[in-house]
């Protein structure tokens, strides 16, 4: 085998297929990557048997055609760190990867290309499409809601619900939701699956700003992700993802209209004492006083105190109310709005977050008991 | 006590005195900031016994004056993130710190300002004073190469080598050296200081770019760094440094001339061998073979290697020599020039490296057998 590509062109298909964090494998060749060169295309393909990513370069100058598997981190290393002019690539008579561009020689151990696990063929039962820029959104505004407890692992992914035209994702950890709401284009009758959150994180990496769209495809156990070049199979969760049309209660007793940044700005601050240097695993609460025209944010720890005054548009009763802060500040820098609304029913009971002009975001947190 | 201060101002303050890392310790006041208001003055110490820090905030408005502790990093934490505008500081009637700022209120415990360990009156015997642009750089271009081996406590500092109007700073960790040397002014005998480099590193924070004066006072086991409102106190070092001027060789096999940043780049590719992904302990040499007109780069390890070329002027006898990539990237990082003349003895003797236009730093670095 033997191609001369750009350096830029290689580095951004690797860029594609490999994993920023890659979980140590006791087995080599998942945590390698299968070079395949034909029809004047690379094939760059990445496989831990949990995610499965391939990108193809094309109209490349293949003088030979052939395929073989090096250490994905330890080649991208290589190819990044050289200078950005055309790079050689070989396999030379003891079956080294050899690695030529100028004055830079690097020879690299292979792995057997038929040993590599290449990405199943997906039986595809249903499939969705919508544009790549509202997928990543979707991705950024949910999944970091989900749960990092592998002992219930179905919440550790994000369940997609789609139901005619339109598809909703919904991220839970047992102490918040959060849910974005899309159209989408769909010939298929309505499901769900729920994908891993990490494993749509590297979806979204591949995802670009642009309206072209991502195609979404289902088979029983396995999700196929298919965006320009490149594409994506990961497996999905199985188990019963919580009913989440149940949960977020529908009454209120108390809603406010709030600057955003003020409300995110004044809970950082008063944080400050939620978790203090000396005693490291202790959470204390945020209270939040909400009265008729302000909100008064506290919090009370061992080395001192906070408050912050805020004001607000309030309907309905007064009410006090306590709050892990983590969980108000990673919904408040999920939306993008100026200004929010909060609705609450009592001291115990969730308290609903959504942007005041737009109804494709729902979030959700639980109080904490003060 | 009382005072209303710019934000700013007081962060400023905050920033000159407070270490980015603090030991804990298993006292609090050591971690504590004293502040204290006095003529218009604010004044800020820590203390941690080690190294003492002192600013002097000027024309602020003190309504009452008085002083007391508290926790450094949790105070300095709070001013962070207030508004951009005048904050109140008082204390209340329960002896707690009270910060005041638009809607904000905060609340810290304090701690008694009598028990706080003030700066220790140095009684200088000798002291330089030079340019703070000029010690800046020389901090940053030899404290990178002090020990971090405690159990050799002197290799983990600078060692100040006043000789009449001319500093030297030198730092060995036993594989390299780094040099810089620069005219002082100075009243006193010449005199010998060994200084530990992580609070050369704190000290160089508090320096600017500029031609005014650090005045340098050493008494008999402390130094005392003086910058403008600034006044830094650390202990010294005990024990013999070795004698540095008889480890560097004088006299040469071969001498090579070289474009830094085509050599740095080289090494920095060719290492990507040296520490390869399956055995994080084993360190692999570089190997240099210098010929007439080019020096050959090369690593092997067992996943692969790496060659690179680089073209050089040779003087004198050709070699083959192998080092720790590491130490000869963070002694050609700590150089501007772009060319450089490294000097070499046998294949088991150190390489000298100097800026080529430039006397005021050595640099001198142990191979590696092969």
């Amino acid at each position: 085998m033997k191609l001369i590509c750009e350096k830029e062109k290689l580095l951004l298909g690797l860029n594609h297929v490999i994993r920023s964090s890659v979980g140590r494998t006791t087995n080599p060749i998942l945590e390698g990557v299968l070079i395949t060169l034909k029809n004047n295309e690379v094939t760059l393909t990445t496989n831990d048997l949990e995610i499965g990513m391939e990108y193809v370069i094309k109209n490349v100058e293949i003088v030979e055609e052939g395929k073989t598997v090096v250490d994905s981190k330890m080649f991208s290393d290589i190819i990044r760190k050289l200078p950005d002019t055309d790079i050689t690539i070989s396999i030379n008579n003891k079956n080294l990867l050899l690695i030529e561009c100028e004055d830079s020689q690097y020879k690299l151990s292979t792995m057997n290309a038929d040993d590599f696990p290449t990405l199943p063929t997906i039986n595809v039962e249903k499939s969705i499409s919508l544009p790549q820029k509202t997928f990543k959104d979707m991705i950024k505004r949910t999944s970091f809601a989900v749960s990092m407890d592998e002992n219930r692992p179905v919440f550790t992914g994000c369940l997609l619900d789609v139901k005619k035209n339109s598809l909703n994702m919904v991220a839970i950890d047992g102490f918040r939701l959060a849910q974005r709401v899309a159209p989408v284009f769909s010939d298929s009758e309505d499901f769900k699956a729920i994908v891993p959150g990490k494993y749509l994180n590297e979806v979204s990496k591949n995802l670009m700003e642009i309206n072209d769209h991502i195609k979404i495809g289902i088979s029983k156990n396995q999700a196929l992700f298919e965006i320009s070049d490149c594409k994506i199979v990961t497996r999905l969760l199985e188990g019963d993802f919580l009913d989440y049309n149940k949960v977020i209660p529908s009454d209120k007793e108390t809603r406010i209209t709030i600057s955003k940044s003020d409300l995110q700005g004044a809970i950082e601050r008063a944080s400050i004492f939620s978790i203090s240097s000396q005693e490291k695993e202790k959470k204390y609460p945020i209270k939040l006083n909400i009265n008729l025209d302000n909100v008064i944010i506290s919090c009370t720890s061992q080395i001192g105190d906070a408050k912050e005054e805020v004001n607000i548009n309030t309907e309905g009763k007064e009410l006090e109310i306590g709050f892990n802060p983590k969980y108000l500040l990673d919904t408040l820098k999920a939306i993008e709005d100026d200004e929010v609304c909060l609705d609450f029913g009592s001291n115990i009971s969730p308290c609903v977050i959504r942007p005041i002009t737009d109804e494709k975001f729902t979030y959700m947190v639980l109080p904490m008991r003060l």
